[in-house]
């Protein structure tokens, strides 16, 4: 390490993250963690104490959004923000989130232990709702900040048991007065990969220029009941082996593109009436599929489209198509992208650009302030999943490089 | 017809029947009556009034199965008993199960009306949850009854809200007195056929010799949560791509069965953890096979084992198989067979000899009593749907072969 630059206390961020790791443990090692939850709750009012304890004013807007503010010298510039989320998946892991919370706050704190002030702010937030684990869509709290999705529609959103997102932020006590809406200088957003690239290459970090091409598919697809018995085959308009057929050509679509990192995903089914004697009249089915490179990710739309046709033929339903999520490959600014390659050059340490293959908070933020994002190794990729692993010795170059280009710009 | 042959009273049977298809309408025509609702409650205090008015004492056993007694002349002999349901699909039909026994008490009816006392009782059944669509397996009340099922655990079987058969039993009422088991002479069942054969050929009148050769298989397919984005496609054990793999092939081999009527179909799946950004880690699948062929249907098991087995190499995953039900296809008694022929022929009623591809409770009560079934028309064979549509002249010739068999056996 130069001498001139910042360190994080690796010990204190480990601690923190064990401390977190307490709220909401599931099956031994994971996290259960549901947006807006009880459990969410805790984390949220843990969060505020140690922000309060560093020093920062925590405001939260009307989508339960937490900004926690570490003054600057001049409180007429926007502040550097830097933000991640606390919620987690169903069956979700430790570091997913809150590591780039956690590694926020470590910005906070070091300034604190060095009694440094910047001229600008620095802002961390805790967005609501990234995971789309209790409430769909993913990304809901950074999306409706940015004016990408609109307040009351997300608000009215309601879980599977019929509780809205504005129901379950009073049960919390997190419906806040702040304004939607803030101006930002930039916006950093540290996270886990969840994909085995740095894992696999012995990289240490990874400056993310933007994202695979993600599109996320809801399809309805409709056919009738009958009799699971006495229906002859060619009557039959059971809307489960639609869903079965697509499945299965989406996820040959996904092996086909697999060699240049292609994906294809199926993941939410529901299906009516769903019992052992009838078969189905309606299914509901979420298929998601992403590429890095624009032009294979049409040819795999294109294929995507013909298997859903193809599927819908031969079952003898219908399938309506409606787009779930979707966004692009070029979201991060080019000057938070140097900003970061030129700090880890200064730092001395390796790192790959790269984009990401999941969705985060940043791609929304991108649209309103100049954003970009750091990706730290976890064990082989896995995430969304209890067994999400990460090495602190891995990880603390990435929180190096994000205190160093954090205050970089909060002192410009 | 022929002149010292009885005949039931289409009107009245008509009556009644409308009568009945107010109890749990659904969508306009069709019906919503789930074993041991309120509606099911309903319909069987309605059943009851109506068997007393005919002069018979009821009893219910432990199950809630309802034993309807027209008192034969001589107490000392088992009576001639004449079943089928009153519990119906979720999208369910007007004639399915409930024909059979309006039939039943037709036959009373009609003994009543003429003054007639028969040798032997008749006994009109009401079998609990034929099926299975609120708890399963189907069938439950007569295999439990003819000690195929366990009392205890059919007891204990739960729908998916956790109340127990028991608790729903007391609820409503239903939970009887009358011992379990009990000595038919006879068993005859009336049934609408669920399936085409006999509207397309213009015949009023099947007479079941016995089954389908039928399996359900419930499969529990096991992998692993995993990132929709960021997990490589080789890394992947997505549990709802096993089961998509599945469904496509049985669906792919219930097509290549299809020129000599044999069925595959997939009904119930439930995955975990059924989230938009996580792939699966478990689905329960329920597939279901039928052929009419012994030898065919071997091949057909041969096949679906080999598809499972293929399936789950191709996901990643693991699938454990168990058997849900299975029967085979020599059922009913020769000598009940016989009867129907004998006395459709002495009404010069047109019959063809035929097996059921659905499942009755008639195939319980035949491993403890002689037993055959009649089919009437049921238009274009649609059923479990509330489509489900007859005439009443095409069931009448069924319910005269139904009265002039039941007496002559009650008469021998």
């Amino acid at each position: 390490m130069v001498a001139n630059v910042l360190e994080i206390n690796p010990e204190r961020l480990w601690e923190s993250l064990e401390r977190s790791a307490e709220i909401g443990r599931f099956r031994d090692v994971g996290l259960r963690r549901l947006a807006l939850s009880a459990e969410d709750k805790e984390m949220r009012d843990l969060f505020v104490e140690w922000a309060k304890t560093a020093g920062c004013k925590v405001e939260v807007d009307r989508l339960g959004n937490i900004f926690a503010r570490r003054d600057g010298s001049d409180p007429t510039l926007p502040p550097v923000a830097i933000g991640s989320h606390l919620d987690t998946q169903i069956c979700g892991g430790r570091y997913d989130g809150i590591l780039g919370v956690l590694c926020g706050l470590e910005v906070v704190r070091t300034l604190n232990d060095r009694g440094l002030q910047t001229k600008r702010g620095i802002e961390i937030i805790c967005w609501t709702n990234e995971e789309g684990a209790r409430f769909s869509p993913p990304m809901m709290g950074s999306m409706a900040f940015a004016r990408q999705l609109p307040l009351e529609s997300v608000l009215a959103t309601t879980d599977d048991d019929g509780v809205t997102v504005a129901q379950a932020l009073d049960e919390i006590g997190y419906a806040g007065a702040a304004p939607i809406g803030r101006t930002f200088d930039c916006y950093l957003e540290l996270h886990i990969e969840q994909a085995p690239v740095l894992d696999r290459e012995g990289c240490d970090v990874g400056i993310v220029v933007g994202g695979y091409k993600t599109r996320a598919l809801r399809l309805t697809i409709k056919g009738d009941t009958g009799h699971a018995g006495g229906t002859p085959m060619a009557m039959r308009r059971n809307a489960l082996v639609g869903a079965g057929y697509v499945i299965a050509a989406v996820n040959d679509i996904g092996l086909t593109y697999a060699a240049d990192e292609g994906r294809t995903t199926t993941t939410r089914i529901e299906s009516f009436p769903n019992l052992p004697g009838t078969y189905a009249e309606q299914v509901k089915l979420t298929i998601d599929y992403r590429h890095i490179d624009p032009a294979r990710f049409e040819a795999m739309s294109k294929a995507v489209e013909a298997a859903i046709a193809e599927s819908a033929k031969k079952a003898n339903v219908e399938i309506d198509v409606a787009t779930g999520w979707s966004w692009g490959t070029e979201l991060f600014a080019p000057e938070c992208i140097e900003l970061l390659k030129a700090t880890a050059k200064e730092l001395g340490l390796p790192y790959r650009e790269m984009r990401s293959q999941a969705g985060h908070d940043a791609y929304a933020v991108a649209t309103m302030a100049p954003t970009a994002m750091i990706f730290t190794p976890c064990h082989e990729g896995i995430s969304h999943n209890v067994n999400e692993a990460i090495e602190l010795t891995r990880s603390v170059p990435g929180a190096n490089l994000l205190l160093n280009a954090a205050v970089a710009r909060a002192n410009r």
